[in-house]
């Protein structure tokens, strides 16, 4: 049985708490939040120990630690779980700066504890079908990728103004996919944005529409749109090209059901929640991390993708600034 | 060369017309209708003779007959041009009653001419592409065929009244497609049907909503519904579940554009009018007529099917007063 | 806190556990089976109290009975729990005998206890998004209902041999479901069927391959298509053709991906797993149990619909027999 | 009845002459080519005079002419068929070099005659369908365009030699498609490409997979990807991103057939031939030229169109090859 303990017992802790409580072999044995009432919430859903954060840390009790905490908490939590041996799995970014997520990379393979960046769109079952394809050799050598990526609507402004802006908050999850699919590093970063959905976002310095253009050492391309407003639901869609064919994952709907009147054929809204578009990637990638810990097997993505991603994020935001494409090589 | 001559110019003359006029080594030599301004439109567009229809049967410089010309008057037309050789390309149905149909195959048999029955969705490329692949064994053994028959509205009354009733003047198409799909002459047939969508048709003695059900020797199973009514265009589909899997056809729909709003995902309807619908059915039945007579190879649908799908109607209209299964073993 | 003892601790006293672990307001409070193993393994799972039928029923610390236990031990048990004032939720068919139903009916009406039968298909997402938009008008007067269900593949002989038939075991899913979506009752009963997928089904005196023909009153029909073999997975769509419209539920495939080579465009089979299948349906069904019970709400499908359905398989089966239609007026 | 003369009867000359064919009020008067034998073929088909080219345009008896010739052949024609009063249909590109169409622009405004720019996919029914509803305002402000446009396979090497790179010969359809559907002109311009198809199209300087982004003055983007090579067929689409929702337009199918078997569910390749795929945008492109020169109405697209899609074309080129945006204000 694998002792988990939950930093953080927000939206996300819970989400990962119903997750581990479907998976054999694994439990929530202790809980930590700032605000006790959190903990104590999920403490008796789950039957976990509510304990203070260093303890939780510390205790014999607990194998690994799951890190869904804010952001900038991530660093020490880091730092404090590696150093006592904890099996770690985190949320993403792992740090707003790429300098710090070295110091995290150091920190993780000096104490060689096992560590999971959670980006979880990797564990969605029609992003992980396309993937295992394209390594199957179904549709031959990748050529072109496109990633389009809105979310139905915009977060408030308070989150736009400290998140980093869209390429680091946003459109990360996408550059990790446009790696997790292209099969090589993107040494070119071109990116492009406006702000169109709202005007509020641009005067906080931010776009909400975007586009990004990679290129990796072989020539294969991809493109990635975002952007923070979709009426019809969230928009998820890949598809990649290859030398035999294409491979492509559409979105979820609502429902299978089509309605046909005079004005034509009408199917439902791609689901719009993202808790419930990714349900199953969730419980995916936390069954993914507790089968690596407990039978030793190698989890991926790790601390190299989390600052991958984020330099490619960096990358994508100087090239915006800028003008101009910016090399990652 | 081979020299068709059209007898009726009419809605259906004029679709065969632009058909031959796009196929290689035939033309229109000669045209005939009652109403002589028909007649002499058409030849002007396709450089033909306008005849009387006596001349136009007993002229050399005719090869082959295109009978679209009002039902009651097919028979004396087939007898006639069976007596003077010519190749016999006739609108469906054949003639109103079975037995003098019969009365037909016997002149055409005589006679020794080439005869097409005009059962032009077997001839439309959805359609026929499903059958080839039957055929070619690609879902096995035909053991369910489903057949979705819609007309976008109602024809009018005065068109009801002499039409013989749906079973015969609308479902024929659809139980000639069943013959086509099962590969197995029906041996039964079970009709319902209401009057559903305008109660003057049901005044007029006739449904306009119905279902069939046949079955075949060795057990097969075929479904078919029709409605005088499709709100989102001409509804025509079919389904064949084999051994070994399931061939269906979609409908065509005004084009492949999709918008998607707060309110889903919506494409055109279905396209409306039959002549575009079947065009190409149109272009590649008389392809086949065509073929077929100057190359001497078998053609198909010949006036046997037209005689068969007849029976096949008025045992559905049988089993629909009379509300019990009929035989046509 | 609704209390519920499990009678039956199988495959689907299993899934109703899970499905009442997610659902506020309810627990697992006693379990009872045949086998003492079972009731132990899901008592540990889901907290609950192991017990002997007869002690279950009675406690004062059940509320509800949800009654997954073989289908001839339905008939005690409902009598026995409708005695001692328990809500009773129960698995479909009531009872193989039509007047066998007929007496449970009369038990849980003179009791006054709440009961529902577990046509799960009913809340099929869905299917109840079908059933709630012909309810709200967006197809006008429903006209013709298609339903095709399709087994992956059939079950044992040995389970044939006892299931009271194909019109009994598969079909009376799809005969509730006509009931569901028609609006009106069904009058007549026309069965066709062979069995062309396995030659022992029938010679063990069944079909396996089936359709059936219902009309209502006022003309409305309904056709329905059973196969015990579907190489594409579980074939479950169902179909309504109204005045105004069509709605249509197609089938839940494993994941949205379509690759596309020089052989066209594929997407994977439908989910084969009726379980996989359902999941949702399992969920929303006890959901609305146990909100029917809490909040004294009205509860549908009850023990006349699970009468109705048998009535209608068994004119299914008759029909099939005497080949020709059955009133059930 | 307007008199169109055909300059080059090759392939194209011949779509066009059918198409006219089937035009009302319009016929091929004359026919010219450097090939006596193509000549006289289509003039035989269409009833047309053969004539020498100078003849040709400065026959009374031609209102218009279309000029279907080798690009390098197009300045000198368009010149003197201005010269001669002729209304002009000039096949893409008007001429390789952007400067010697601007000296076109200026023969064709002084002499005030009607010109189009042949860009058929603008006629294409899915694409015109999409352009007309997004100006009705259907999905709001256009926020981002994205076009897929792959050729079955690469044309021959000496093709590519002499066509002006991918950029030019190939995307230029797509630049077109960009700047009809954004509503906005494009500002600058980013290319990025790769020979991933075949090495001795790199060999000859040029690539065959490419991507290229464009942003206007507010802030929109397009982004386009092409590819010499789609193994399932002419892969053309375009997905257009607004304020108030979405519009694509998926590829056209050989077929609406759907086979489903143990492997899922397949449908047709696209249509392969460019001539297939959009010989609906052919005709529809020749109506509005001969509805716009006999009815005196607006023809779009017009010269200018020509000149800023070979702008965009070498800009793209220019990109590329100095791997930085450029800007075309």
């Amino acid at each position: 049985m694998l002792n988990i303990g939950l930093l953080g017992c927000g939206r996300i802790g819970q989400v990962h708490a119903r997750s581990i409580g479907q998976i054999e072999g694994a439990r929530v044995a202790a809980v930590a939040d700032a605000f006790e009432a959190s903990a104590k919430a999920l403490a008796e859903k789950t039957g976990a120990a509510v304990m203070a954060v260093d303890d939780l840390i510390a205790s014999a009790d607990v194998d690994a630690v799951v890190i869904g905490t804010p952001t900038d908490t991530h660093y020490d939590l880091i730092h404090a779980a590696a150093a006592e041996g904890n099996a770690i799995f985190c949320e993403k970014p792992v740090d707003m700066s790429a300098d710090r997520i070295r110091d995290c990379v150091k920190a993780v393979e000096a104490a060689g504890v096992p560590f999971m960046t959670a980006f979880n769109r990797r564990f969605d079952p029609n992003f992980a079908n396309v993937q295992s394809r394209i390594t199957a050799g179904e549709i031959g050598e990748v050529e072109i990728v496109t990633i389009q990526s809105r979310d139905p609507s915009p977060p408030p402004i308070s989150y736009i103004k400290s998140s980093g802006g869209l390429f680091r908050d946003m459109m990360i999850h996408d550059l990790d996919m446009a790696r997790f699919l292209l099969g090589e590093e993107p040494v070119t970063v071109y990116a492009v944005g406006a702000s169109l959905v709202d005007p509020e976002i641009g005067r906080a310095g931010d776009v909400d529409t975007a586009a990004v253009t990679l290129t990796t050492k072989t020539g294969r391309i991809c493109q990635i749109t975002n952007s923070r407003r979709a009426t019809y639901g969230y928009d998820q869609r890949i598809e990649v090209h290859g030398a035999k064919g294409m491979l492509r994952a559409e979105n979820m709907l609502e429902n299978t059901v089509e309605i046909a009147t005079s004005t034509g054929f009408s199917k439902a809204p791609a689901q719009h929640f993202f808790l419930e578009r990714y349900e199953a990637a969730y419980r995916a990638e936390m069954a993914h991390f507790v089968d690596g810990v407990v039978n030793q097997k190698r989890i991926s993505p790790g601390i190299t993708d989390g600052l991958r991603a984020q330099v490619l994020a960096d990358a994508a935001t100087q090239s915006y600034k800028e003008r101009t494409p910016i090399s990652v090589a």
